[in-house]
């Protein structure tokens, strides 16, 4: 439910927390300015990291912390402060925008829908400096694509933005990309909630439970976001110009756009919770129902035939003639009459369980 | 539950997503000043946008996104931003009010009433400049008739204000059309209360649920109209003048009011929650009730007959010459003295199930 | 549940919304002077109407909308903005405290409790000017004639006072009301938890779900005047002087005072509601209890009863001497053995369902 | 569940409110300074009363407001606004800090432990002057006897510190006085849950939920005190040293610990509900088992002694010689299977129905 | 559930109250400067005390309080205020950050996992001062054995740094424990939520409630700790440098995600309660469907077998020649037409009552 990769309690600040597994660092380097695409290649040695072409940016994104020395190498290259370094690696950090000296940290949560509709949560953290932006993250793939696309592509309107802007693409992606996702928690709640309705089983309420717990998580991950971007908005710092803020301020609405939608559907699941509940006595009724109408058809009628199993010496009925058709025409009469009573109570129609379309 | 039309997640900023079925937009220019109305038609190409008449105002109304190029055009005649653009056409965006360098930007939402009582939920994007005031709506048919007829009807006292008067105008629209939209849905409340009373069924409390979710979706759009029009009321602008923001506070007076409103209907929907599990419950007595008293009652007296079916060869009652009615009377008493216990613990009245309307 | 008496929408801003079967007005002016009370009378045309006496106070009690033009020109008389005449006509509004130029309008909501316990709400709309005081309501009946009476008793202490005392002592009174209204609900409140315990019914759950959506009503209506009550006090302007706002703090408090108590009623009628559930479940337990009780005890009785009524030619019991007596003493044993165990479970003690006192 | 005693509506402000069976007011004056302890004695005239040695202070506590003359001439004595005096008479009030020209009010609430365990909240009004205090208590007996034996015993610690130590040692302690209430709260709250667990009847129940109206109530009267001291630590006034302040700062924290205490315990009681209610099911489902062992090992049983009670002329099983027998072989089959059918599913042990201890 | 060691109420403020049982102090202190380790030794006799090195650091760690005159005798030599002694001696505190004169009193609390998964929660005051720091416990043991390791094993690193830096470490070490704690109670969590689905007694829910209990009273505790780190990070002062706020900063964030996750596991822990009531209604389902299975197959039979068993003299069937065979075939076309029914309710195949693992 929860699990934090933390640094040997009490170790010294700034200490890397590196799973054994940890991936290789992958580094892709893309240089380009209002004169055009530099350079997009991936990099082995740091030593062929370039600087930004004049009045051009350097973005250099790191997938995989497999290689602590070359994290650290990194760091000192750009002038890193050996706390932002370990806020980037150490994941997951709370999101947040934090000003260092000559550079802003950005930490950020990606949110991408796998193939097989599973939803990864994954931490990236943007560094943000004069000419330069790096992106961290722990595992390869991400959802920038498009962004790498539009600078290859020739866009001049990209290229004549400076780096700020280059680190506000990045986070717009970010937040772009909670839509999906929510699209898809959507529709499974929809099922989610035709299952409970149909077939009550604590299998299912314990699935709404984990999608609660899922939407709990989310919500904790992604909460803080507004914050982190309400102070990149607002906040004033000398790296992120007012053409880059306008924009910010939108990717700002729909990041608390994202919390919202998120908040909603905290409070369908819990009112899916009420549905399985009244499904599951819906049930009950439904077997009380049953029980109810065939024992009190028989009850009355077994009184009956017993009544005429008893061996008094005189009981006349036995010798009429038409004693035992009188007690069937009786019986029949009771059976009848029991009927007619449940119907009039509307238990004679089953409970249906099917599911309701909302009509509008 | 959740639809955001929102462009290719990566898009560069500013990109306008259209849906192909988006209807072929509407333009209509009115032109109004103190000295009366100087024109009011429909508009088929930009060319024939007039400027306002002095110390007039421009109201130009968009109906209708199905063509790019247009509305570019129409953003570049009055110098909209890219982005502000893109918050007009990308419906549904977060309520706001943001002010650009020569325009104010105020997205609302435009609650209406259909005919068959749907209500349906409608972004108007209102920009207002110097002299003019445009409108942007995604499908044709807007609440804004009344104003309309107020400037062409010849109100002297609407035409000698200025274009801040008329955004006032549209939004105080908005925002009363919300109190029939409110009107409708307390009565379907008391329509739904009753329902859950008299018939408990698990479809309606997904009705429940569904009125629910409206509701949260309901406040989730209206509830960033009041920031909205609470920093339209008291952030310096020199857009909108301090007349206009005295009428503007009562604007915002009906919006909290509206909101407040919706609050409490979330407040009653829990309560209608409460009273449906305990109307089923109350049903589930009833049938436990029946089984009861019926199994009660025949339980004994089975039990008599049984015991006089046996086969003892010395059983004298059987030879008694009142066994037989005697056997009747037993059962009688035993029967009697079941249903007046029954009726002691006030279990032989029927628990009611009707709707019971408030004394007060 | 919610009415909002609110005019055509879209209808100019100013417009009054007068129901057709509203009272006529009726004005009563009170002057009042430290010399003395100058004159307290009806008024019954606006030409009659005097100005205040020096250092005195005017105060002018409009009781009833069914006539607009008089409302106008009232107005027109103490140069009341069309906004403000619209916000005490067109009730209710929210409670608020507004400063126009040389006015201040607080609207209050005054609570009675009528002869039947009955407890209605009603808007006050207060207008204070430098040396009057306007009081609008829209039925005739106010909870000021202990006020009317200090000031024509001839109190010294409150003749000297100027307007802004009238303005305070009426917001004060109205405040005051709150706590016997408070009292007589506290009392309902008591009644409707016995009676959920004595009877559950639906109907008993209805209405405490009234009770709790009067609460929230009441709530809604009073919360806004903390805020009023709270800027009366607390912001600046000319028309309050310093000796008042120390009477207002007290006022203030007593307004935050009950609306604590409102929220505390809304905790518990919550419970109530879970009172009610557990009585209802003890109804179904008391049902089972019974149901159980017999059929367990009859049921092995019945099947020796059987067993002596089969046909089997070589049941050695049938011919014992005293194999009827044996059958009873068996089935004794049986039942009493169930008895017992019942009693040992303590299902033999109805379980109680009489209201229980605080001890403390 | 809620009293306040008000004037009567109307009633101008500064009236006090006494109670016909008020006990007789009984003021006690401690007089010292740094030179020791110059006298303590009960004071029946206001004459009696002294002035405060040089640099010393004086201490009047008044216990009972059974005499208004007399409390109006105390209040002209020591110059006390009428607003003031109404504050610390008509009980109770809002805790609250309030500075007046020479002298600051604060308004408290004691709660003391009675002998039987009883828990009883009253007001202590404290006004601080220059060189005096005063404390105002409805009642007789208060929680102060600690800081008059520290007087009085001679700690020159305490009578070198001037009039505003003296008034925090009286706060302090009436905060101090919390603890033992809330540990005998503490104390009730696990006997309740443990007669919640063992014997669930609605009266439980109801205790349950007088206990959290309690706490309600308790917390409505206790969290101001939160923003009383905060203030009386933060806002600037003559009369509070540095030195004082910094030792109300514990003072408040101690406040903030209770209310939080409070809390907690609330969030406890609720789950004592759900405790409640589960126990309630659990004896539900106790009935319904011992139902259904019964019925289910019986019925089939009945069933075979009915077969072979009927009279069909030809059912060869009757005249076989092991007839009989072979009846209740298979009768004890059947019963038999039904048993481990029953004590598979787990049904034949009770369900445990005693008090667990949190095993930590 | 609460114990606070408070003094006897009404004690002078400053008393230390020390139970019977405290542990004798045990005093370490360590000497550093940037030179390295000068001496870490026990100390026995405060006269030991020796200053911190030039530019260097003086650490003393004051373990158990079983001796008041040795702690007031320290407080003494080091000038700390009796309040601030009170503050680190009478625990628990609310966690906080107070400036005193020449000192900065950091009131934390420490979480352990005990070696048997027992958590514990114990107090630690650190005092800043210029060149020392002092750390007092109640309790032998901590977890700041890795310090003393970096400190001792010459990391120049540490070294170099000054008090404030060591302050830093300890409370950062004191948070980064709760991650552990955290994750074993998350682990109990989903063994609490296995055993509620598979068992669902009373005591299971007991022991949930524990553990909510337990979890409002960890957030009760860790909650101030947010403020008081912040304010250490924010409020000026010149005991804390530049760079430590800026290692502040992360320990802050690392607090405030772990009180996330233990609101996180309270609405968790909440969901469970709603599992329990499921399972358990479940359960009773379950029980219900065995007795309507059963009781509905047999309840037709035996009424068909008490028909036959009637004494009419005329029942022709009784005298067919395959009357028995035929009564049978009859009563086996119920049974099984019952069970159809049954199958096709689904009533046939039992509820699942083992734990689901969540898919995702």
């Amino acid at each position: 439910m929860f699990h934090k990769r933390h640094p040997q309690v009490g170790a010294a600040p700034g200490t890397l927390v590196i799973p054994e597994d940890a991936p290789t660092p992958r580094f892709r380097q893309i240089l380009y300015s209002i004169d055009g695409l530099k350079s997009d290649r991936p990099i082995t040695d740091l030593e062929e990291l370039e600087a930004a072409p004049e009045s051009g940016v350097s973005w250099v994104d790191i997938q995989g912390f497999g290689d602590r020395r070359l994290l650290v190498e990194l760091a000192e290259t750009y002038g890193l402060h050996p706390l932002l370094l370990e806020d980037v690696v150490n994941v997951p950090q709370r999101s947040k925008v934090e000003l260092h000296d000559d550079n802003l940290l950005i930490v950020l949560r990606m949110v991408k829908v796998e193939e097989d509709a599973k939803i990864t949560i994954e931490q990236v953290g943007i560094v943000l400096g004069e000419d330069y932006v790096l992106t961290f993250q722990e595992k390869y793939g991400d959802v920038f694509d498009p962004i790498r696309k539009r600078i290859t592509a020739g866009h001049r309107r990209f290229r004549e933005k400076r780096a700020d802007y280059l680190a506000y693409s990045i986070a717009d992606s970010i937040i772009d990309h909670y839509y999906p996702a929510l699209e898809v928690i959507g529709e499974r709640m929809e099922d989610l909630e035709e299952e409970a309705v149909v077939a009550p089983t604590t299998a299912i309420l314990q699935k709404i439970h984990h999608m609660k717990n899922r939407l709990i998580n989310l919500r904790r991950a992604l909460w803080p976001q507004r914050e982190a971007l309400h102070s990149m908005v607002w906040e004033p710092n000398t790296l992120v110009g007012e053409e880059v803020r306008l924009h910010l301020r939108d990717t700002y609405d729909h990041c608390v756009q994202t919390t919202e939608v998120i908040e909603m559907y905290r409070d369908m699941v819990s009112g899916m919770i009420n549905t399985y509940l009244s499904a599951m006595a819906n049930r009950t009724n439904e077997i009380m129902r049953v029980l109810t109408i065939v024992s009190t058809i028989f009850i009355p009628m077994s009184f009956l035939a017993g009544v005429y199993g008893m061996n008094f010496v005189d009981m006349p009925e036995l010798h009429w003639t038409f004693g035992y058709p009188m007690f069937w025409s009786l019986a029949t009469v009771l059976a009848v009459g029991m009927l007619i009573f449940f119907g009039r109570k509307g238990w004679l129609r089953p409970q249906e369980t099917k599911q309701v379309n909302d009509p509008e």
